[in-house]
């Protein structure tokens, strides 16, 4: 089976939805691609770039004789995106999206699509990075990276085998969860870490200290904290689209904390050693893995 | 004023120690060096590697006759070595440390170094590596890099000086602080960093999905826990020694997590937002300000 999508539409031309446009036509799997955004500046810097082919403003426009419509929004606007190209959306059109929470996403595509839930395919790429932006769109973005897919019982066998197909064709490694433990891994992996990283930035800039505590912060710090600077407005919408699983996660942090707090208190050194050793074993083991 | 060093002891031949050892000698400031460990093999191999020309044992051997003396043992070792070495200190010895918390490096001092204190000056290079050992000792380890003195009412002028000019010999940028500020600060920009990073893997290994979350995780997670990998009985060395200060930060960091908890709770995505941007314009800040 190989990939041939005629028509493809892109709701939300930025660093994910524009990487996969160019990825899926470098690999000539892609004849024609509509880009659909609110900022025409940056409509027709796609248009400029090569990434899009066309561009509306309207997604009901956007989705018209699409075959695939990806819808890469952020996730507090998914929902309203989907209410609004329904209606516009072919007996065949196949439908996914990109974002980092997913048991919303099926909520709202149950909630909006009715019986064209069967074509549409919820996933998360797990790419990305500090740029954003059509400007910093490559090809390369989804290359041995993961995705994973969040299928539903209403998708049909076609379209979730299309959709992956359409992942694989881009280089990524694509696997199949339930949308519940998508949102509880990822609050684990990516979205308490952001929080984790938001805390230990405000928690410093209210320390009041004499002098100022960044300019005597090193290395560790730096790469701590490297997703600190990541759009606020998309992580306040991941932190609310995922609110349980994250609130969970992050109760079960501050009990870790805690139990490392008390060795520390009663100064139990061996005790902080094995906590310690433990991490540091995973944390290489996570390395090893990686490479 | 120049630096010309007749014989220099590093007590504990590392990264930390090794490095200003050949630090100097690339830059003609030292004639002879002395090194004093416990690991025969160790001091064979920096012997071999040219950053020793003489290798002993006993700290109090290793100090005879020295200028100036590099205490670069683990924070834990280091009030026994100031004992060990008092007998042998020349009436113009200059002696100094590089431990990551300093008021108990200065409160050993003052126990162990008596009317030699005066010639005892505390220092902190912000430098380092997860690679550890003689064998990662590099000579340009310190260009650039922050070193924090905290000098004591004892300290003669010239003593403080001379401990000053030997690093800013090496290239680093020299700071003076007294301990207890120096423990804040330390404790905020690195050390709570690695309590963090430690915990975040150890709940993580705890949590029991029914995936391997670890599988999932990507750059955001590596980045934030890099200084997991760490030494663990270093940093339960670093952790105990600079207990008071951690556990207080620590309690500040638990504040300011759990107002993000609660923001979150409550769904106040304004306020998320808001939290989340002053975290990223801090950090943004950090990053241009290193340039």
């Amino acid at each position: 089976m190989s990939l041939a999508i005629d028509r493809l539409a892109i709701i939300g031309v930025g660093l994910i939805g524009g990487s996969l446009a160019r990825a899926l036509r470098e690999r000539g799997a892609v004849k024609h691609v509509v880009g659909c955004g609110r900022d025409a500046a940056n409509l027709r810097r796609a248009l400029e770039l090569g990434v899009i082919d066309e561009a509306h403003h309207d997604p009901l426009e956007a989705v018209r004789g699409a075959d695939v419509v990806v819808v890469a929004v952020t996730l507090g606007a998914t929902g309203d995106i989907l209410a609004r190209i329904a209606p516009g959306l072919g007996a065949d059109t196949l439908v996914t999206d990109v974002g980092s929470a997913k048991a919303c996403v099926v909520d709202a595509a149950r909630q909006h699509l009715a019986g064209a839930c069967a074509r549409f395919v919820a996933g998360h790429p797990i790419a990305g990075g500090e740029k954003s932006g059509v400007d910093a769109a490559n090809a390369a973005l989804y290359e041995k990276h993961r995705v994973i897919l969040t299928p539903m019982p209403e998708n049909s066998r076609d379209a979730l085998a299309r959709i992956r197909l359409m992942w694989e064709t881009v280089g990524a490694d694509v696997f199949e969860m339930d949308a519940v433990l998508h949102d509880e891994v990822l609050a684990a992996t990516s979205h308490l870490p952001h929080l984790l990283a938001y805390a230990l930035v405000d928690c410093l800039v209210d320390l009041g200290k004499p002098v100022d505590v960044f300019d005597f912060a090193a290395g560790g710090f730096r790469d701590l904290t490297r997703i600190a600077s990541s759009n606020p407005a998309m992580w306040r919408d991941i932190a609310l689209a995922n609110r349980t699983a994250l609130l969970s996660v992050c109760d079960r942090f501050e009990q870790t904390l805690a139990g490392l707090r008390g060795l520390l208190e009663a100064g139990d050194g061996a005790g902080l050693e094995v906590e310690f050793g433990r991490a540091k074993a995973a944390r290489d083991e996570f390395m090893r893995r990686r490479r």
